[in-house]
């Protein structure tokens, strides 16, 4: 799919296209399509990345909150979104050993309960060991500068989905 | 359900019971979760309609596109979400005659070239004469009111899905 096709969609189709480049949130497609037209992928991922920006700190972390945990009941009941379980199985998060999952586990728990939204990695720019580094570190932040870090996640994954769709659509 | 159990939930399950009560937007429900405890459905209610305020007017554009047409293509392939299609159903929207659904498909598409997102009108609050006779009279506002009254619509839209949450869940 190159840029000016994008340019020509109506927004049912872009928000069917890019409405999950951040997870489960059509919204933020359908929000920044009167944008168009983009000049390339980068410039639709910025406006995607501004409009993110522009929302309340309430909205930014009920973003979060629409992201599973890594290793957790989603993956485990299947009900994860194809992109989702793909970036998860490339950072090797869907097969972990006993001894991992139990950690992993007790981890996002902890980070739960601290900052009350989930722990957000772009696993495709991780590995196993990465995360579970991360993770604990990351456990210890404040939370306005965690909020923050986890948004900029979010725009990491958000970056590689666009590249993927551009790609493969 | 009482709101007791609901100020229970961990934002997992309170966003799997109310991530809909705003068509595809579980960012909203996600985002009012941590106001909880709620001292009643109806606070729920003005948590969200608070928030839905607080967004800027793309993101308020945004949700609104989040919404189907009335008797739109996803009517058509059977993609509606239960609660839009429950919604459709009861103000006899499913069930247009050719010459009517021939007359809302242009209507439809008149107000979306306009304004750039789709009708929204509480079907429930409605019925077929109704909703032809609001839908060919907004096509006349200016777009910053008709985005409110779409809006306005929206939160009412959000109250009868609490309440038939309240009821059956």
């Amino acid at each position: 799919m190159d840029i000016a096709t994008v340019n020509t969609l109506p927004y049912e189709e872009f928000v069917d296209t890019f409405g999950n480049v951040v997870e489960r949130c059509p919204l933020i497609a359908a929000a920044v399509w009167p944008r168009r037209p983009f000049q390339d992928f980068i410039v639709l991922e910025e406006a995607i990345g501004d409009f993110i920006d522009s929302l309340p700190d309430a909205g930014q972390e009920g973003l979060l909150r629409c992201l599973p945990d890594l290793a957790g009941r989603e993956l485990q009941n299947g009900t994860l979104s194809r992109e989702s379980h793909e970036e998860q199985s490339a950072a090797g998060i869907d097969a972990l050993n006993s001894a991992d999952a139990a950690r992993m586990a007790r981890l996002n728990e902890e980070y739960k309960q601290r900052f009350e939204f989930p722990f957000v990695i772009c696993a495709r720019m991780n590995d196993k060991a990465s995360i579970f580094n991360r993770l604990s570190e990351r456990c210890r932040n404040e939370r306005a500068a965690e909020r923050a870090r986890a948004i900029n996640e979010v725009k990491k994954i958000c970056h590689l989905r666009i590249q993927h769709l551009m790609h493969t659509k």
